[in-house]
């Protein structure tokens, strides 16, 4: 199967300046971005030639990486082959792949068990995913629950596998750092994590009371943050980093976990379904609680800037090119079109 | 909540001479036992003068460190609220609590949500369990999914806590062994354990063709044996085994896992709903392949016993007291009544 380019397959282009590429897109759909202030973050940030970074070559290398790993990591045709099948077509179907290309294959596994069990038809019920029929819509809802339970299972398996590490990893810390980094990683999906997140958000999705701010950032901070967390904070881990580090790193992240729940909600209610790859609109169908809905669309884009410049903070003591992408992923996030 | 002591709690006497506690019982259910074949097995295995080895003090005493250890892994109360108390309640439901006596907690919760997501509504569709409700009919079907995601999560970050481990383990050695420990348990879940078996036992239960002998062992060796299995080989790591001996353990627990297996679909056929704490006779109501389909009790028992002889052979070569739970725990699952 042939290795799936999201990000060089992108509409948006980080490395050229974002305004001109994102903006057109923006009003094209209706949307009116701050432009003063957004044009200034965006100067502050996205400033290639400071660091010679290059964010498209960059996700999208990691993303040829990670995508090779995975297709090697789930075998195609084996017995029992709808399980195989339903785990690849789950597991293979593209994505933003955010995550991924920031550490590890088995966040993307994580993160595709949440996706596959979300969307049942008991759960939120959702058969469009990413521009393609749910996996349970696809292979039926046995296979869905077991395939979600086989990926979860195979992202651990893949942390505790030795050729899952880079080869100049001191083997002497390295056993330690991996049984530290798998722990992040299962605290990050239970009653911690994206399961508790989806708990309060199925309780929220069944009740007629406005959630609040403070619980609606509950849902998101577990849901979507938690894993985003785990990510950041297992490469800090392998790669070494200092208590410190470690500790900044995983306040980077959450920001920039919130930051993409924001945005999503955001785009949710000024883009279309064909533009998003997903149902649009949903979340106003199903009169769910976002932050649009409490804040405004002003408020909420504010709150955006807020948390992309809390990210920023966070990266300001670390070597400015190895920082570098960070601070494009978390503008890429902030700009993001879909 | 106080520690639940299934086996010393249960009817079966295995320190005390079997048959004489064992027999009654199964005529009561109507069950001719081949006595002077089983009475002969017996004798040469649950000689307890020979070790001085109590197997009911030994289970009883692990039941309660296991239990305090799942007890104290999810707490109560804590929010979300439903998804702790469906956690525990499909945790702490009690069971046979063979495997959690033989190792680790961690198994415990794997081998719960296994069960959890196997009776959901769209799979087995079982609403008892152990003689309770199953979770989902308590907490709803997303608890009862999402329960059962936390559980296979929480059983990994037990797995990677330090406080999960003996405090005498070597530390030089010890990381290098949780990470091998934590490998095997994953992969004895996905694709190569319990989900392959349930997703290969689906097909065969939908379908009108009687399942050959060799696809039932197959779904057998992977939904019963390969936790087993890892539980018992996770404990031949973590105890620093040879690989020589971590391999016949391994042989051991996959005879006594099909052992396991053959026992169950003895019992479903000769005992009551209330002697098992879960429907009898279902295998047949249902036209399940079972062994007693297959071969008849008579060559079930057989095959059972061959099995036996097979997991004790693979004993022979280690010390007799280390070795003496593993050899009364297969008479356990051999002689077992419910």
């Amino acid at each position: 199967m042939a290795a799936f380019h999201p990000l060089v397959a992108s509409r948006v282009r980080l490395a050229t300046p974002l305004l001109p590429a994102a903006a057109p897109a923006a009003a094209a759909a209706g949307v009116s971005f701050h432009r003063r202030r957004f044009s200034a973050i965006v100067a502050a940030a996205t400033a290639p030639a400071a660091t010679g970074f290059d964010f498209n070559s960059y996700m999208g290398e990691r993303a040829v990486a990670v995508n090779s790993a995975l297709d090697a990591a789930v075998p195609a045709g084996e017995p029992p082959a709808a399980l195989h099948d339903a785990m690849r077509y789950a597991l293979l179907a593209g994505g933003k792949r955010v995550r991924p290309a920031l550490c590890l294959a088995a966040c993307v596994m994580v993160h595709t068990m949440s996706l596959v069990h979300d969307d049942l038809p008991c759960m939120d019920d959702d058969d469009l995913r990413r521009g393609k029929a749910t996996c349970h819509v696809v292979y039926g809802e046995p296979i869905a629950v077991l395939a979600g339970d086989a990926l979860l299972a195979l992202a651990f398996e893949h942390m505790a596998s030795v050729d899952s590490y880079p080869p100049d990893v001191d083997p002497a810390k390295h056993t330690a750092r991996v049984v530290r980094a798998i722990g992040e990683l299962a605290r990050c999906i239970g009653s911690e994590g994206l399961v508790a997140g989806q708990v309060v958000d199925l309780e929220m999705t069944g009740s007629t009371e406005t959630v609040p701010l403070d619980r609606l950032e509950y849902i998101h901070l577990h849901k979507t943050a938690a894993l985003l967390e785990a990510s950041v904070v297992i490469g800090a881990i392998i790669g070494g980093g200092s208590e410190e580090q470690i500790e900044r790193l995983r306040k980077y992240a959450r920001s920039i976990g919130l930051l993409f729940q924001v945005v999503d909600d955001i785009l949710d209610v000024t883009k279309s379904s064909e533009e998003l790859g997903k149902t649009a609109g949903k979340d106003l169908a199903s009169d769910k609680t976002t932050y649009p809905k409490l804040l405004g669309l002003e408020k909420s884009r504010e709150f955006a800037e807020k948390l992309l410049s809390d990210a920023k903070e966070q990266l300001a003591d670390f070597d400015e090119e190895k920082a570098a992408p960070l601070l494009y992923l978390a503008n890429y996030i902030a700009y993001r079109q879909n």
